[in-house]
Order: C-alpha cells, then structure tokens, then sequence
C-alpha cells in the first residue's frame, strides 16, 4: 500500500485538477438547455477511465442522458467482479446570488473545492477512477474485475437507467455492488450506510379562473388559488410535522419510530447542526427522535410553492393559478406508486369545491433500500476503511436516496455498499457547495484497501 | 351638442390613434426599468393637453413619477372649477406568455383596443382631454374652469400625490372634484359611483434556514419555509373565505354586510359573472352577499406566493425561504395602518416557533372613500348620463381603490364623482387588456355634457 500512497502524493495537484475539470462542464440534468454538457461531461469521464488504463470504457446513448461504462475484467476465474456506481450529473445550481464565486467555475478556499456538483457526485467519479489507476500504475491493473457505471441522471431520479441495465446485464453482472455516491458521517469519522430512503416526487396545480383578476373588481366574489393552494398544502402536513395523508404510513413498521443501537451510538449533535445551518429549530414528525426521523422515517416537503406576482412592488390580482412542487422520502415497506396515489386520493378529497387541481407525478421514483448484514463486500469494506482511519466506521442510514440501489436491488439482488466521501455540511443541492480536497487522496486509497481485500 | 358631436365623429380617428400611441409607452410604474418610459408618458400627455388647446400643461417632478397638471382658468368668477384626475402608469404586464398581442403594441379587434393600460387607464387621460378639445373647437373654450392631474403611480398606490397636492394646492383648487379613473357597471349600463374600497399592502417573508437544504440528509430535521409561509397564511383567512385576523374588523360596521337598496337593484348576473371568468364558484366572507362582499366588506388577497424551486423536474430542497404578497381591501370605518398593524400582531402571534418571519408595509395605503348625496357635481353628472345614454345611470359601489379620492377627501373635504369608462370585463392587470373604442367619443360626449351643466 506504501506505493498506491505514494503515487497518490505525487500525482495530487493532477487528480485534483482532473476534479476542477469536470465540475468546470455544468452537467445540469433538469435544464433541458445543458443537453450538450451532459455528453461532454459523459465524453470527459470516458476518456479519465482510459488515462487511468481501464481496457474498456464506452458512452452508451440511452433514451436521456449518456451512461458511461467501462473498466478491467476479472484477472482470474475466482477473482470476483465488483461493480461501481457513480453519477455525472448536478443539481441546478440556482438561486446563483447566494454564490460567493460562480457555481461551474471551481475555486479552492481553505482545501476546499467551491463548484455544482464537487461534492455530489463529481468526487464520487474521480475517487473511484482513481483508485483503479493507482492500482493499475503500481500493481499493474486492479487485482479483482471492475466495472464502472457511471450515469448523468441521478439528480432527475435515473429514469433511463432501469432499462439500461436490463439491456446491458451481462456486462454489469457483478459479485459485488459499490455506490461511489454517499456521504460519510463526517470529516473525521468513516462509516458504513447500511440503508437509504426513497423517493417519489409530483407537481401539484391548483386553479380558480381562466385568467389572474383584478383585487378591487372580483376580490369578495373569486376565490383565490395561491390561498387556496396553502390551505390544501396545510391540510397534508400539520404545523406540527405530522403527515396528514390517510394511507401515507402503510406498510411501514410503526416500530421504525423508535431509536436504533445505531441512532444512539451515533455522535449527533443537533445544536451544532442547527447552529450550522442556521436552523431555527429542529422540525419533524412530533414524538420522534431527529435523527430518527432522517434515517428510519418518511417525510413530504414542498420544494417549491410559485404562484401570482412576484416582482417589486405591488400588484392587485387575484391569482388564477399556483403550482407546489413535492417530494416524499420513502422508508422500506413504501411502495413508491401507493404513496403517489394516497396523495392523489388526499388531494382530490380536500380540494376545494371551487378549484380544479391536478397531481403529476415525476418519473424516477425509488424505493428505500436496506443493506444485508451478510454482504459478501461489508467486511472489506469496514476493514478498508478501519485500515486508512485507524479505527473501525460508524454505522449509519442516509435521509437521502440513490435510485440506483432500488433498482440494483431488483435486478441483482444485492443493495450496493457505499463508499462516497460527501460529507452532510458540503452544501449538497444548495449555493456554495464544496468538496474537502484531501478526501479525493484519502477515498481512493480506501478503494484500493477495498479492491485488494475483495481479491482475497 | 351636435357641434361637439360632429366634432367627435369627425376626428374618430384620429382620437383612437392617440390612445394607440399612448399605450405604445410601457409606463410600468411598478418596475423601476421603466423610469424613462414614466418621463416620455408624462411629456405625452403635456403634450396632448396642449394639443387639446390647453393654455397650461406642465411636468412637475416628484420624487417618484412626473405628474402631470394643465387646463384652463376659469373663465369668470362666479364660474365654478373642476379637477379632473386620471393616472397614466400601468400594472406590469405579465404572464407575458397568455397575452395574445404583446401588451404594449396595441392592436384593434372588432373594436375593441387589446393593449396593457388601453383601459386602465390611458381611455380615462383621453377621455377628458378629448371632451375639452371638442368644447375649444366648438365654444372656443370648456365653459368652466378645468384642471387635469394626471399622475404616474396609482398602480403602486399613489406614494407621492399627497405631499405634490399640498405643495400645489393653490393651483388645484376645485369645487368639483371628478375622477376619470372608474368603470361603467356595464356597457349598456350608464353608472354613478358612490364609493370605492381602500387598500392597505405589505410583504411578508418567512425564513426557516440560511440556505436550502438537502431534503434527504436534513428531511425530518429542518424545517420546511414554503410549507410554513402555507401554513401561516392559512391562518389569515379561512378556507371558506373568513377572514380570522384580530382586530381586522375593527370599526367596521356590522351592518354593511347587509344587502342595500343599490345591491338589490343592482342587475348583477353572478352565475354569468363565474361562466365569463371561468371562476369555478364564488368565494368570500360566509353568509354574505357577492355583490355585497365586493362592493361594502373588506378582503384579504394573497396576491403572490413564491419560495424555493420553480423550475422543470425536480430538486429536492427545503426551501430557506418563501415569501407572500398580500393586499386588503378596506371599507368605511378602516384606517389603514391600524389593518396593517392587526396584521403584524397576528403574523406575530401565528409565526412558527423555528422561523423568522418580517412583515414589511407598502407605501400608498388608502382609506375607503363614500361620495356625498348633497355633492354639487352628482346632479350634472347623472343627467350628463341620462343624457347621452337616454336613461338614468344606476347606482353603485367601486371594489377597487383610488388613492386619490382618499387624499382628495383629506385635502379637499371632497370625494370625487366617478367619470369612466373601463368596463368590469375589460382584464384590467391581467393579460390581453382591452377597451372599447366606441366609448372614447361616448365618454367624451358625457364630460362636454357634463362640464356644460355645471356651468349653468
């Protein structure tokens, strides 16, 4: 390991030049406009997997965005294949005036990396490409097969990348599955996520009349439907952060309410958390532990709420329409579609008798996913990570989703391990997002430790 | 009378090509991008004064928007003097998107003029200015005194009138004060004006975090702003359209939700109203009359609500964020400031314990206003009516707001008697905007009508 240590020292300044190029490409999923940035990041990432020796590496078209494949072969017959998943694609980057310097173009401030997407998942891409070219550049390839795949629409919920899969199964068959995209609990302190929520997401729009009215002419007569629109958004959450949808909870074990050995072991601090962000305080299903709540419990957030005038100033109308965009975080027994739908049925027995309301659904929903203890990778992976820290990983659940695990899930049967190295404070999805640079060295070198182990 | 209306006919067009022109000037008054459109509208206007004969027009600078004053001294003593307010700014324009000719290219459709301001209320400046050319052209000059105050900022609620009609209230003494800014009931249907509602404006904002957050790592911790400001706003008004603010009725009376002698004759087609709109059902304060709730009772709009993502697709963030646009509209016995006040204690009393929550004033409040039965100009003004029209105008109450007639009525001791022609159905602040060409020379022929009667 001596050796993979020292060429990561030396070729630092390279790799992490390698992560500024390709948080410089603004492969925003959601924005139908960045379409050619999504193939030029995909192109990017193709050619890093053949800098970094990989035998194999190819941009697939799909029916969206590209998906890159490619990596080494098994070097035996008993060797296993280990599969790694990573994602291309960012979040949008707005509101873009709460940037301190532009979202694509990457600066560093303090070791760390400002840039959309340095942290989620562009330096999931690059730790594991890199791993598998130090392995290659000092023990001549990676000692078990490797396929990457690496998608460009994870931000979107991966709506393509079901039918990928199933059409390219032979090529990913694996051993064992990896996710490059995850979180750590943080800085200082490795872990192992041994399940993540779901999520399934749809728009909401509410309408009163065919046109925006004037306050004095029709205020008394027409109804309003940004009003309205709170009133039915009140009626799904209580102010207290109860979920308020009859049938949301079916299927889930009432028993994931209570703390876990993991909960409590776990080193939250909740002030400092709060403090941090600048949170208010804490909110959320009432009687529920915090951390509970965001590892083992479902929640329903409005994202957005847009409706009516918005400008300076004032402006007398009565809206005619409001639009809320929702997403659920879904535990294990949520059937993704029957949360949709409980909420179609909540939505049509509360709207009022006035307006008309549609629900649409996203595509790209997931199901929560919870890792087996018996996984073949868990014990390399904790001895991986115990090897580079010191000592043994945290065990923890993510509020978050990756679609691919769902879906990996189904089609081989096996939840992935996850190796990322985002970390909960880099500001994932918000203004001013970061990557702590020295986590590019450290995680590769965990790879490495976790590849070597796997081999046996 | 045939002189002025020969006059009228023969230079239709002519007058229908100045409204044209005016409306071509985007005098947004609420958007600070159009500060230069505001000077060209005000020097246009001079202009068309001056074109109308006038010996006075001048520009007088504010500290908002020029505002415009010119006429004709009177021209004996024992002859009376009229003030004639009209306002040339404009609500913005958008959702530029559900106009069907761009808003400020004016466009004639079966006699109808489409454009934003064609009725509120550049019709109104001309109105007036093309009854005293007709009366210079035809009796060499209008038989009284004739004053025109044509300002820049009724959509934004009249910030700097008050303190330009103390500085210049010499040159605006009247003993008739009359209002070109108002609306007919109908087309056919000739109407006196004894009252308009006030409005009171403010902002509020609602802050739960210093940033978005990533709903899966802080979903059931953080607090969510959009579904907070939601459920706060539910607490202004019931879902049946009560208003449940303390304090807001305060020195309303009672009584006035009662149907009147005018509500009752009033020939209002509530069922043809809601079909004309699109309006599913009527909505207001419970257990009263529409056409009373629009013209006597107070309302509580949310004109605009915004917070957090709005884009395409999907981003899962909890919003830091959101903010509503709210007016009221006020009634006799309301002062403005002590609503607004009523509203912040509530704000207060209601904000969630986890957030952060401003309430922010507009300027340009406005009491409600009522015209005298004894007012020396409402005989002249419903005969000039029956007049013209051939039957006697109806009575009836303005939803809607003139900062002017409160400010007058302070200034004065005078409300002014309403002279316009916007038709209800007219769109005005909505999109595709019209109005109807013919009641240019029509309303023209009601002012000369009219400005002949008081003088004897």
């Amino acid at each position: 390991m001596d050796a993979i240590h020292d060429f990561l020292l030396q070729n630092r300044e390279r790799h992490q030049g390698a992560l500024a190029d390709l948080v410089r490409i603004p492969s925003v999923s959601a924005l139908n406009a960045h379409k050619d940035d999504m193939r030029s990041a995909a192109e990017w990432v193709a050619d890093a997997l053949r800098r970094a020796g990989a035998p194999e590496a190819t941009v697939h078209e799909t029916g969206g965005n590209p998906i890159v494949v490619g990596g080494w072969r098994k070097p035996a017959d008993d060797a296993p294949t280990v599969l790694i998943y990573a994602h291309y694609d960012v979040q949008p980057p707005d509101p873009l005036d709460l940037w301190t310097s532009p979202p694509f173009e990457p600066v560093i401030r303090d070791g760390l990396m400002f840039g959309r997407g340095a942290s989620d998942d562009k330096a999931g891409v690059l730790t594991a490409i890199t791993a598998c070219e130090a392995l290659t550049q000092t023990l001549g390839r990676p000692p078990v097969g490797v396929t990457l795949l690496i998608e460009g629409e994870e931000e979107i919920g991966s709506p393509n990348l079901r039918a990928f899969m199933e059409q390219h199964r032979d090529e990913l068959a694996a051993d064992v599955v990896v996710s490059a995209d995850s979180v750590m609990w943080d800085h200082d302190t490795p872990s192992l996520v041994l399940g993540g929520r779901g999520i399934a997401a749809a728009d909401i729009t509410l309408r009163t009349s065919d046109h925006d009215l004037h306050s004095g002419l029709f205020g008394g007569i027409a109804p309003n439907a940004t009003l309205a629109l709170a009133h039915l958004l009140a009626t799904l959450v209580s102010p207290d952060g109860a979920i308020m949808v009859d049938g949301f909870y079916d299927g889930v074990d009432p028993a994931s309410a209570q703390p876990t050995d993991a909960t409590r072991k776990a080193p939250f601090d909740l002030e400092a958390m709060l403090a941090k962000e600048g949170i208010g305080a804490a909110w959320g299903e009432p009687g529920v532990d915090p951390l509970v709540r965001n590892w083992h419990r479902p929640t329903l957030e409005v994202n957005g709420f847009h409706g009516g005038f918005g400008g300076d100033g004032s402006k007398t109308v009565i809206p005619a329409e409001a639009k809320a965009k929702i997403t659920c975080r879904l535990v294990p027994g949520h059937v993704p579609a029957d949360v949709l739908a409980a909420i179609e049925r909540h939505v049509e027995q509360h709207a009022p008798p006035y307006a008309t309301v549609q629900v649409e659904r996203h595509p790209g929903s997931a199901a929560a996913f919870a890792l087996s203890r018996d996984d073949p990778a868990l014990a390399p992976a904790a001895e991986a990570l115990a090897a580079v820290y010191g000592h043994p990983p945290l065990e923890m659940s993510l509020g978050g989703t990756l679609p691919f695990a769902d879906l990996v899930g189904q089609l081989l049967g096996r939840s992935p391990v996850m190796l990322g190295w985002s970390m909960p404070d880099e500001r994932l999805h918000a203004p001013d997002e970061f990557f702590r640079l020295e986590n590019l060295e450290l995680g590769a070198r965990v790879y490495a430790e976790f590849l070597i182990r796997l081999a046996g």
